[in-house]
């Protein structure tokens, strides 16, 4: 069990009716939860920039008919068997692919596989979505 | 087939060279290819601003013992079929959860069901990769 | 809110005995569980047989350094984009990719889609694990 | 590479002349390789009955509304971390849920983590689909 403790923050009046705008529209049920939510994003971000281990997914875009790109991605997947834990693929029409490459693992490697799929010619958009192994996030 | 065209550009020194340290190391194989993609990465933004028809990842961490967390997950999901495509759950340890909800719809309904899911009580990171269905990506 | 009934069988001591024995090691909690698991089995059977809407997983174990192998099978799936939901791969060693296609629609192309894919000239095994969209099953 | 050996085989006429049927109506391109198929699902069957190191897909179906059974699900997938690789979840419609947990690990421990979730009360149909790591399957 956590003990929560409470404290007060002082902080400029515009800047919290700016924030409570956002908690609004993005439908958190109190400011506490939202802010608790703002804490902990930058907590991720320390993660990832102190190369704890980490977790996230790798988007990547691409057409299957560009020739030899779908076995380059599967090839640099098989050689990261550390970090990749495992891989969706969706269909998005007859051309467009979608891949979900879920990875784990120190940070500097998750992101330099990241980088070495997403720099492939043929992907056409890819992205890392950084997180959390969630060990020391409360 | 693409027709391919050849257009030269005029830029900063200094800012060819920090675009040019940023290829390498991210493992470019050249400049044009790394340009395509951030003028890629624009146009996927634009397809989200604009409210077209977009893709994503909607990421999740949270401990699965958080009471009714995972119920509830579960039920917004279920009330998004139409943007849902499928979820995949990575078990960190004993408490941490992965969720990666694939998604593909408007861009607004795929952001409100994201920010739905996100702002939970006990989701303790979240964020939405936004990529697109690649219609209109070269 | 479903009615429940309650009805006596009639059976061979030792069939029952025996039913029992596995009911216990498969770990159900009561004879009754495990009954109606063996009765619903026998309805999802029997979805598949009649032609009914389905839904079921395709497991592919292959070599992804097979030849035009993967390209081939993400070239199945694209056109066959009204059964494929979508695919998750796993990647088992260097060599070795383990992938499930989950899979929804009528009976018959669901089947015929799974017998395009396993009899592959590299899929080294394959089956098609068939169960029911659960509209019809209790 | 591995080097081919070419032998004949013995047998009845009708027994050839019905599994040509079976690999004409499956898609094989030759008899050679269903029969290569035929074989390599008995060593399959073998490594499950030796105990041997196998890989899977338990496939289960359910209403996540049936009270505590999608907590439970997942707390038994989090004690058998060793087994399960990732989940996949497809949300077949309001109430219908469909399952794909992928495993690996020891034949007994994956039969016995798919028993103890197939046999929870609520799982409508629930399969074990057996497959191989695919480390001795030419």
């Amino acid at each position: 069990m956590t003990k929560l403790v409470r404290f007060s923050v002082s902080m400029e009046e515009k800047l919290v009716a700016a924030f409570d705008r956002r908690t609004r529209k993005r439908g958190y049920a109190t400011r506490s939860e939202a802010i608790r939510d703002a804490l902990r994003a930058q907590l991720v971000r320390q993660e990832w920039e102190e190369g704890e281990e980490v977790a996230g997914v790798i988007t990547l875009l691409y057409k299957h008919s560009h020739p030899g790109l779908s076995e380059c991605l599967t090839e640099i997947q098989h050689h990261a068997l550390l970090q990749v834990i495992s891989t969706t693929h969706i269909h998005l029409d007859r051309e467009n692919c979608l891949e979900f490459v879920a990875v784990r693992g120190k940070a500097e490697r998750v992101r330099k596989l990241a980088d070495g799929l997403i720099s492939l010619k043929g992907v056409k958009h890819g992205e890392l979505a950084a997180t959390s192994v969630g060990k020391r996030l409360l």
